[in-house]
């Protein structure tokens, strides 16, 4: 039976309607990466919200942060493997395998993060975002205190916390549309 | 024992310190409301960051939506709930009596909306937010139709799942910052 | 919407068909707090029960004990929380504030007792209370010994666990019944 | 390695030293039963509050109630097998062995209630009791509905809830106590 | 009431169709117990699954093993304990008592190990036991360091290890088959 | 960081020392796939369990069962999917894939198969799974009449029930023992 091909199940406006600015970013998009991101049509249904979600992603995910890019996307990943979520394990799994050339990182990451081999500023990094993702009223001074025992001083902490935020709200959006990712993650680095 | 006076674990900068959009916000907020909100001044640390997540949250909770001002309150209040969100459920929960001009109703939200007497609208909105903060992997084409059946179309779906989402994120920056409510809050409409 | 404005989802006998003994019980509540606490209503529809339910409660809460008055109404609030008993988590909220003076303790105490400032042996005893309410099969001598580290000796054991035992009891039957509390409890001591 | 000997990890107090009417009690005990139960030793750390547990036990399990006194028990074993209560399981499930003659029940009611065969009235008083046990939060009209539609009057919900309640608390004074049971139980009826 | 008569919601062939080998066993355990075990009759609707079972059975529980066969008795019930498995708690239950002589011991096993007085290596087992059937997915080397400390090399953490396995998987052919056990287990040491 | 290269945190055996039919199987291991599975060298640490396991396994999910190889293939993925077990997620999702010829099939059974297309019968098939794999001791005659209802009969439903059973054993073996999947199983169809 061929797998679903909807993009959401809230329905997908025709790119052609879109604002000027949003058909900028779908055409850099598919110049960049040869295809517009799944997670970009099912939120233009409501364009200002599209637009606040991008920036809100693009700061957290691609502006300078304590966090490397890769452990950016290997807290996305863990925040969505505790979440379940489909949409973001495949696209953020295939960004965790491209940043680390690892083609098993990604998957470790998306399966049970504790099998993988870190060192211990990272293990603790992904102990915090399994805590805070799954119940963040245990979160306490002296898991703080776990993360600065490994080098995360108070800034980079904030930029761990939002991260893992904000996963937990794309997360929701995937689920809450049945949002499905687009085929070519599942090509990117398998080894 | 006199309870915390800190707004945020990872500490505050100094608001004289802030650009002047920020400033101009600080300055606005406390002619409203006679306080800033600690949420700002904790994610002031990062302003960048408080910015989006100012757009954000004003798109979501003051823009136009498939849900009533109230309705999006009480959404909030039962994400923290599941959550268990101090921070959230003494802020929205505050804002549910206000906009409600009901005591209880805010106080229902926070501790066990399933005691509140609520149209089936917006009990099946409330047990759609429960789910998708704690389980998101279990939703479902029932849950959406579920919604469609007291009268959700695809725009209030995208609504009410952002709301969900955006919560979501606010409760665990707030548990990872350990986060403390501005005390005015406690003493809005209390009957 | 207006709230329930039922006591008991069980019904509730006419107070003047109650038996002399409870019928002062009635007037000397009137007297004392303005009104008849809901659970001795609901609780009236047996009237033995009834007695049996106060002699209890008048000796846990009101008798010598190893737990001063308002660290009992602590852990009764601390059971109601895990149990998200909205009779109990109003009733006992309030009792907090009073004993208190403090209008957040009681909101802590509801909504996560964590975020609370405590002394070791308040935040040992409520780490007790949580875990005996809501994992009692893994209470070990370990969690003996941990309050016997903050002072507590075997009587002081006896009178926080039966604490916590007996709202255990009075949660249930709050939810078995779809108790509502009075509504002067949300303006105890607001700030 | 021989199994523990000890009552209650809280120490129990000489029976010679205990007031008249308890050794009355514990006279009876050894005359009816052969043993003194160690819950009443237990709890004759503190003498009053023994004196209300009692009053309450009687009352539910023993007075007129609109469930048999098997099923008093029965509901008493479930709460028990849901907290994974070693005192409670043992002298119920003998209680439930010896009300029905069956040797089987009692295990059954122990270790999965589910895998009995029960009238529809009982069954659906079982998942009432697990519910309101695990989950008291969930509990709603449309679980009182169920109980109605098997016959259950209002009185009869009252005498459910609070036989749940009780061993709710009575578990919970097991497991912090580490109450251990006469060993007499272990034999009676095993077929 | 009285309680199911089946072996199997599956149903169970007539043993003098089984196989020459299958009805020499079956002979064989008349002999031996008195009785045919269910578990073999309900797994005889396919007879070559069977021989593998027990095969693996009589290796895992008869062979030479790191564990005594008490000690693998001991673990089999508390994986049936944690998965509440009516078949194997009761079948295994009667050969702790047995293999013990101590008709606490499984009544211990079945219904909370951790009252038992256990010393540190049987404890530690037991603790692994009930993880690696809860949660499989935390088992980490901090686990396996534990059972190390108290004396299990490689080869011992490897029978612990196949012994919770193996009963994860009865369990699950116990509750898909609704299996009932013999009623004699029942009457085994009870003291 | 390189991830780990260890098979099993238990050791392996030299291949070299192991009997014959092992080393036969070894060789034909080799001449199929390229690559002997790292479940056969964890296991030859027991030479006996080994055969065991592999004698239950083909009888599993090679010889003849009222199941699809590729519906075998799905059950063992979803029941790893609920226990998180790196391993078999790997080792099995490649089967699915592989089997299916549909890159995405694997994932989304690894990842969350609520998301997966699939007819009534595979989806209730897929629904026992996780009930029986996480909750067990829920499984009831409902459960068993849900999958008559799409087609299964007992004998289906034995093969249904045994393959999940099995995967639950085999998935705490892997945990147990820290299994890593060969890392060809990585490049399996991948689109």
């Amino acid at each position: 039976m061929p797998q679903p091909d909807h993009i959401s199940k809230l329905g997908v406006p025709d790119p052609a309607t879109l604002d000027t600015d949003l058909r900028a970013i779908w055409q850099k998009c598919v110049e960049k990466l040869g295809f517009v991101p799944n997670v970009y049509s099912a939120y233009s249904l409501k364009p200002q919200r599209l637009r606040n979600f991008m920036a809100m992603y693009n700061e957290i995910m691609l502006a300078p942060s304590a966090l490397s890019k890769l452990e950016r996307e290997m807290v996305a990943v863990v925040v969505s493997s505790a979440n379940r979520c489909y949409y973001c394990l495949v696209a953020h799994g295939a960004a965790v395998r491209q940043l680390s050339g690892d083609p098993e990182l990604g998957e470790m990451m998306a399966l049970n993060y504790r099998v993988a081999k870190l060192d211990p500023r990272q293990r603790a990094m992904l102990d915090f975002t399994w805590k805070l993702t799954t119940t963040p009223w245990l979160i306490d001074d002296a898991d703080r205190d776990a993360l600065r025992a490994v080098g995360f001083d108070e800034a980079a902490m904030f930029d761990l916390g939002e991260t893992v935020a904000f996963f937990n709200l794309s997360n929701r959006m995937a689920s809450a549309t049945d949002m499905m990712p687009n085929r070519e993650y599942h090509r990117v680095v398998r080894g």
